[in-house]
């Protein structure tokens, strides 16, 4: 049977790449073009990609409630529910127009609390508000990232107000940088989804959250303490992958069907990766499979592949995917021997793997972009240089937002509530009120029998 | 930079409205237009919002099993499974026909059994195969919303009963009023999405089935029984204000990329100013972060925002969810003084919400629609009249009804079945049965520590 | 009110039909007609129908997870999770060019590794890689579902490598002849989104499985063991029904509004009444309103409709649901009776009811295709060599595979393992590390009081 012309799987990318980044340069050029025209199925792609990513927050909080132990779940859902809220309001008051709005090459002036937005975004093809909500489920990502780093001791009225300041400043800074037109996206600096915008960025505000907020007080580095409830993670970690099928395809901002079929197909397959070296390596070291390291490998390889997700062949897909498992398995031995307390193991997934994903553009970028194809150090260097943006902006922001929220209302909760639980004392509920009540067994943490490996505990 | 002609928020909003106003007055005239055509992206959006409401019947199930005590969870699943099946058998048999079919004011008179149905449903762009579908999931959900309310002591035989009845009869005659062509709509009354058709309708169903049965046996009012797993709830409540984003937003019936982007948007700044009012509320009175309060505050902005959410600003919704959630919190006060059982909240919810929600399109519809926008207390008074007239068809035919049951079939279980829980007596199984087995654990329930501030007991 | 010219359903099935016909048949045509043209409402509809697809994986793991022992459960998840992922890499290799690529009657011989396929799938207009994505959720799914049958025993190791083999070749080979243009497809078998496919070809490697593995220890014929968590169980319920309305209607892989809205509909039917024969069943042989019936229930009518799910009526699909949930509840007592031991019920779901799905096109099949609408027995007797065609492939092949990796690696846990629960032996951790751990709970079954109906036990 004859077919029409046969072409590779490789001339699918080049499109999807001169399609991205025509997207990303000629943005503003377009809307001078004539009457904006808002396009159906783009803002039916764009809505249900926003849907997706909304329900991420379920995802981020199925995946913590899991991972903590049950004296602390009460709080944690209730953080993600209430960061979104807060992330929100953040976002609406000032977030969108210092990220999107016309201004300077580091932040938006226009747009605050919603006034004088456009009703189609300029250059796109759907309405501002569609973009607006796209945008919002990102930022909330960012926020929930931190809780992950900071669970089991922070002090819910502190989740509150870096939720809020998260939403109205650190995140939208940075992504005017990258997405709204600043100087890293005048560098050149690509980011097709946000490893860094939403990834990085929510791990240092969390990285800087942990090592302000000190480790939790039953905590021995070496030893992990258990989670509380293994399906309760899984169903986190499915409904995250399920989410990122939003999260990359959706930041097409338009229903192009070569780019946003490439997308999914690299997203996917950095997640299967993921989730196989990140288990065979646990196997390796332990002789014990280790499903929440599939867990972490998966979401370290959704992680990885969200900045290089359109610029990448599915095959590099395949190999970026397999070093963000390794990522997420060592990451988590360097944050023990580094002494910072991550209960989720949020850090290695978001932030390691977040710098990787960032880094990969400049390796696998097809096209003369990145390293492998024939791109040399050019692009690559572009890309560092955007990673050490995003530590000099977030990291010592983050630091001194915590130390600010630490001297005017507190950031930790006392000793007898941490040993307690917080469920009871801040919430006056336990999550399981029938099942367990005596605090003897809140106090005393299940500790895997065998120490983390390679530990020096 | 120069941007084209920019336009505020106000404007996007007036498209909406006069999208909708001509959507819900015009429907019957645009079928004589000519050949009706059916569209692609019109289909594909309302078929995925009918499977986002779908999946809202897991989300009233979760969030109700999370709320009951752990001997009632398995009935709580059957009966937010079953339900929706003697909905549909209801629906197929009369309810479609009698709310959508051409007849009178009052009620349709075709399509019972789905005979005769066009292809195309007039009007519109979508097949009628897709319109039913979308409709079916809205009246399941209606059926649901009542299972809260009389949680924890019906019989489940009534259960399957009343769901077969309000999916036939009760449901679809006050929606053919409002959305079939009947008198309501003819008089002006305007429910977008339905704060009235299905959520007070569903609450109204509810409000006079735990009146009919009464209170549980160990139900002391001004204390709340603990639900048994805060997850669960929290699982429902995501799934929830996911569903919302196919509920609204699917209601414009077509892919119209300005309304719904406008509906996501203030679908979800009301959820957020909900969640937010009732937790700091619950903070105000009690010191507690009630979690519980910003999942039932969320669900109130949701079940508020409905009927407006196409008519309203994004600013507006802000307002409506802060209210709303006012309303779900110290509506759970008053139905303990009232000494009506609502196991889950479920009447503020659904029942004062949606009333507030009916109202709110008269004070701040826009572009003279409402109080706040030049429109007098003319649609004011007509969203009045609309609640008048649900209240008398449904509260006293609900009444009726449950009577009806209990006299043929019974409609409570009996005192032993309650103490030991509906599981094991009417399922034959236990919904953990390695966890709890005794039945001394089911007898005593879990109050709240603290009774519910400004309650009389 | 005067309407357009009234049609009945069953014009819009006979468009469907022959849509779904044109579809089946001129696929290879079309792609010679000029050149391809991709449609973006297309390829939205299909990514979006994978999604939920895709999330189906999690639907299987919490119903398995539910219906198993908490000592089982992270083995479970962790099965659920890393299935997927061997099955990708094995469609990846050779599983979707043996399947899909032009070759043979047999098997196709080109896309190994993804390589030379072209931008767009000769005669769709969606890229390559959007259908990729969906067939290979398709493929992950058929795996899974041996999970179910092997469950509480089967060694982990093993399991990976099943599903490995199940997407390299098991799957593919069959699914070419059905769908890749093979010599069922030239006989005219219809099968429209995978009754046999995916379900029958899914069981039959479960049911090849158990029978190699032997049954659990403890397992008496004619009772069941309880699983441990219902509201999981549940949960796990309503994901695959929602997944389900992308694995039907996104079979179409277009967004055609008649077939899909029809498409839709006969799904949601056949799920309904499989749900209520199979509840009502239960009630009427055991006086209990057995939930997990519910469960199987409905997803035997979802199975069952699988194939014919765009070639009948609404009506039909009633028919077919009600058959269904009746299959489904004598099926379990066929197993005990067989002594065949089948831990969540997965054989008379997928396996029976995929065999029924598939007699089902030959019977309601509309336009002179089945039975009972003029078409005499000739699609019924292509059908049933589907059938034989099916069983003669997948259950000696599935035989073979499970003693080749029983000598090599081994199949089945340790006697001991099996006592104490896979999870702390193969993963390290327990699914609920607070709640219970003492071996002593793992060690004493809860059966369900009351014998299963029929038995001969």
């Amino acid at each position: 049977m004859k077919r029409f012309k046969m072409r590779s799987v490789r001339r699918v990318v080049n499109i999807a790449v001169i399609l991205a980044l025509f997207f990303v340069f000629t943005r503003p050029a377009l809307a001078q073009d004539g009457e904006p025209v808002v396009s159906a199925v783009d803002t039916v792609w764009v809505l249900f990609a926003a849907f997706l990513v909304f329900f991420m927050q379920a995802g981020f909080g199925f995946l913590e409630a899991g991972f903590v132990r049950s004296k602390n779940v009460v709080n944690i859902m209730a953080e993600n529910l209430m960061d979104t809220t807060m992330t929100t309001v953040g976002f609406i008051i000032a977030g969108f127009g210092l990220m999107f709005g016309t201004g300077n090459a580091f932040f938006g002036t226009e747009w605050f609390f919603l006034n004088g937005m456009p009703d189609i975004y300029p250059g796109l093809t759907i309405p501002t508000l569609a973009f607006f909500f796209f945008q919002f489920a990102f930022c909330a990502a960012a926020s929930t990232i931190a809780s992950g780093l900071m669970a089991e001791r922070t002090d819910f009225k502190a989740d509150l107000a870096y939720s809020f300041i998260v939403g109205l400043i650190i995140y939208p800074v940075f992504g005017h940088w990258v997405w709204g037109g600043g100087w890293l996206a005048e560098l050149g600096y690509l980011d097709f989804a946000g490893s860094s915008v939403v990834h990085l960025v929510g791990a240092y505000v969390g990285l800087a959250g942990t090592i302000v907020l000190g480790k939790r007080k039953d905590k021995k580095f070496g030893h992990t303490i258990r989670g509380h409830n293994i399906s309760l993670a899984a169903l986190g970690t499915f409904i995250l992958w399920l989410g990122w099928f939003g999260f990359n395809p959706g930041s097409q901002l338009a229903a192009d069907p070569m780019p946003i079929s490439l997308i999914v197909v690299t997203t996917d397959f950095a997640a299967t990766t993921g989730a196989i070296s990140a288990m065979f390596l646990a196997y390796l070291h332990t002789r014990k499979w280790d499903v929440s390291m599939a867990f972490n490998g998966a979401l370290g390889g959704l992680v990885a592949i969200t900045a290089p997700t359109a610029f990448v062949t599915p095959q590099a897909a395949l190999v970026i995917g397999l070093i963000a498992g390794v990522i997420s398995y060592y990451g988590v031995d360097l944050m023990e021997k580094l002494k910072i307390d991550d209960p989720v193991g949020a850090f290695p997934v978001h932030g390691l793997n977040g710098m990787f994903g960032v880094l990969a553009v400049g390796i696998w970028g097809v096209d003369g972009l990145g390293l492998l194809h024939g791109g040399g150090f050019t692009q690559l260097g572009i890309q560092a240089v955007g990673l050490l943006a995003c530590t000099a902006w977030t990291l010592p922001l983050s630091f001194l937002m915590f130390y600010g929220i630490r001297a005017v209302m507190g950031l930790r909760v006392s000793a007898d509530v941490e040993e307690a639980g917080i469920d009871l004392a801040y919430h006056g509920i336990g999550s399981y009120p029938e099942f367990i009540g005596d605090s003897k067994s809140f106090a005393t943490p299940v500790f895997l029998s065998e120490p983390i490996p390679g530990s020096t505990d």
